[in-house]
């Protein structure tokens, strides 16, 4: 029996895709990798994904794991080999269970996340986890990649949100890890190591995640500050007025707004340009007029330490999404006005100022003309500190030469700060030459003999983080 | 040079203890175990760590990791055999940094608990992990059992608490993970791979840990509650009303206060027996008087629910504390009472009511006359389940006779509900039969090729955890 035999035998004729138009599972988001699968399976339980992996194994094929294929680091589609089975999870889209009393569900990791986020409301609960790409990203993918986004102030990333996974090992089998317990302290934590791996240790099948009570008032500000040292001492103003009702805090660079500006001119800005600009979120667990009254307390106290030179407080619901609206349509603004440089760093909050001051000159003394896009989950330490080509250069020809050469300029900054490459997108193939590089070789052979320990035979997504 | 002589050049002799009464390492804090050392030596810095760990490598010598040695599975006391090294970091105590404004500290392993928390008191920053041992436990400590205690509920157990670890591997390299970023997605989750694994993958020697800014005030109040059921419901509506400043939600049955007001007649008592008791606490970011309409507006709610039967409110820092002394008091009583089983189990906090409802009948059942001394975190699903040996017989012959078969009724009462045998103290010593039966085998095998991967020649405190 082939291997495409052996599948169809598994999962039915009608979920190995072998011929046709693959490109949804070969080409990858950003459309930078275009891989070639051997074929694509398409399991409906956890038991099916386990008779997969058992069989690839027989095979000594690999398997690239992949749920609503929006990873931004080419982790989750088939090399170019048409060697590599290309398991796609999306099938395992079951809600298996919501216990409210816990505060936690049970879900298959093919959950769209905007559905895992929807099961929740229905049972008048919060899911807070939520991104760019909720539509279409899969719970498992988030989990596997440690997912940030907009609300990892409060509630933390994909990781703190999961209590539990079911996981089908690189040997193939299952490993019920689901638990809804807030401590159990039985072990290594074999969760968090699987939580992140990126499809190289094992298949996440299924997850226990951590449910909220739905907050009575969501409100939202925005706060014109003359400096990043005065956001970030508004941050800790707020952090310390709002406590943990502070659920977003994001910073837009006057040059990142203006790209919004100037190519959405339809969306309204409260807020004449200014240096920077600060989206800040409160989850209230009292009222609107609760929270309203408290946000006008902490910005008059900030307008009066000079923090900040304006502010406007959301009154709805549409004022309040039009404000993160504006956050989020930094990204495409960059993608109308041309090619440009992405990053997704981290940073302590404490060395952002400095970091940003020093590695903007340095970037314009290095690469003149550049234009910097920087915004990002202030909050966190999270910037996305984009390069946007010169204004009169060829920007794919600019990208094409320059690209690693910026990314070295900025990557290097981080050294001296205790930076991180990767704040949220993770390393699949992208970054796995910088990862090589820059990461401590303590930690790269730690990471390696965890690699041989659980997957010796390295089928799962070789070439991948390590 | 022998290996005495060898950890003499490391670390001076005398941090090489060799004779004498070294009971306060060789004697665990429950007095269950009690073991022999080698030699206790004492490094003072991360490299004589590193080297003290090469040279055992070198002799083949067993390390077992000791802070306080406050742990209550025996995981942190050399065995009998005379031939293992006790490694003792108390003398790393060192407050290395702090970072208000990221809202980080990096601290040394050997640090005390209370110094951690008033390191960040005097930043005027908070770090919530509190238990009961905090005036001689150490942060290594609660990083390597995952420590838990009384804030859980908002803040998480250790493991939640900590950014980053700097690592003695059993190779003797020194693995500098110590980093304040809330967000890095560039690799394996080596960090929570070494929290909780109870000294047997490798010694931590620093940690970087969250801060958080200070509640400006702190209530407590105490409520009546006639079934678990109603406490549960108490639960999820003060999780709703009060979000993420319900800082404290802990359980007290009828029996368990019972034995503080017979054996400390002098601590107050506000409320009348009551089937429940139940102790709530609240962190407000605005004002005393915020926090108390807060608590009041709930329990009245829950007062007309008939959730609650009674409650009192703490108008003073003194009540709050006598509060909470109480709760702290019932395991001081338990031990003036006699003997007595520890259990420290964790449930979905939806299934405790019928957990307990059913054990309890069926431990009065096998073991007539025993008493039932339930408490604990309910708000994490941690119970404390007690079991007083009978009144009228010989309670260290019923311990002695007795307590494998009452931990087997317990553990298998469990299984159903898919319960954890240690929420927050490990596996150490204690447990580890229990758990190489009744951890799933699949996770079992994950666990060891981990060890072996990371321990290859099993030194690192062999006999604990697998």
């Amino acid at each position: 029996m082939t291997p495409i035999e052996g599948l169809r035998a598994i999962v039915g004729a009608a979920n190995v895709l072998v011929g046709g138009d693959l490109s949804g599972y070969e080409i990858d988001w950003r459309k930078r990798y275009r891989g070639q699968a051997l074929a694509v399976v398409r399991p409906g339980t956890t038991a099916e994904v386990a008779a997969v992996v058992r069989l690839c194994n027989e095979h000594g094929l690999a398997i690239v794991t992949q749920g609503g294929n929006t990873g931004l680091v080419g982790a989750s589609v088939p090399d170019a080999s048409g060697t590599q089975m290309l398991l796609s999870l999306t099938r395992l889209n079951k809600i298996r269970a919501i216990d409210a009393a816990n505060l936690t569900m049970t879900v298959e990791a093919g959950c769209v996340l905007q559905s895992v986020q929807e099961a929740a409301a229905n049972a008048e609960l919060l899911f807070p986890l939520s991104l760019a790409a909720e539509g279409s990203c899969t719970i498992g993918g988030n989990l596997a990649t440690n997912a940030g986004g907009t609300q990892v102030l409060r509630f933390g990333n994909a990781r703190e949100l999961c209590l539990g996974v079911e996981v089908v090992t690189a040997a193939g089998d299952v490993w019920n890890g689901l638990t809804g317990l807030r401590k159990d302290n039985t072990g290594y934590d074999l969760r968090d190591l699987f939580v992140g791996s990126e499809g190289t240790l094992g298949i996440i099948t299924a997850a226990t995640l951590k449910l909220f009570p739905q907050p009575v008032a969501v409100t939202t500000a925005l706060a014109a500050v003359p400096t990043l040292e005065a956001a970030v001492q508004l941050l800790q103003l707020a952090r310390a007025r709002l406590g943990a009702a502070l659920t977003g805090f994001e910073v837009m660079g006057d040059y990142a707004l203006g790209l919004v500006r100037k190519h959405f001119p339809q969306l309204p800005q409260p807020l004449p340009p200014a240096p920077w600009t600060v989206l800040l979120e409160q989850s209230d667990s009292e009222a609107e007029a609760h929270a309203q009254a408290l946000f006008e307390a902490l910005l008059e106290t900030a307008l009066e330490r000079g923090l900040i030179s304006d502010a406007a407080v959301a009154s709805s619901l549409e004022q309040s999404n039009a404000m993160w609206h504006l956050r989020e349509s930094i990204p495409l603004a960059q993608s109308v006005e041309g090619p440009n440089i992405k990053h997704d760093i981290a940073l302590p909050v404490s060395a952002i100022p400095r970091f940003v001051a020093e590695t903007d000159a340095a970037l314009l003394r290095a690469f003149p003309g550049v234009r910097l896009v920087d915004f990002g989950h202030l909050g966190d330490g999270n910037l996305h500190y984009n390069v946007q080509a010169p204004a009169d250069c060829d920007g794919a020809r600019f990208l094409a030469e320059q690209e690693h050469a910026v990314n070295t300029l900025v990557y290097d900054a981080l050294a001296p700060f205790g930076g991180s490459i990767s704040a949220e997108h993770g390393i699949g193939a992208l970054k796995r030459g910088e990862l090589a590089q820059r990461k401590s070789p303590v930690a790269l052979a730690l990471m390696r003999s965890i690699k041989s320990a659980l997957d010796p035979r390295g089928l799962l997504n070789p070439g991948r983080v390590l």
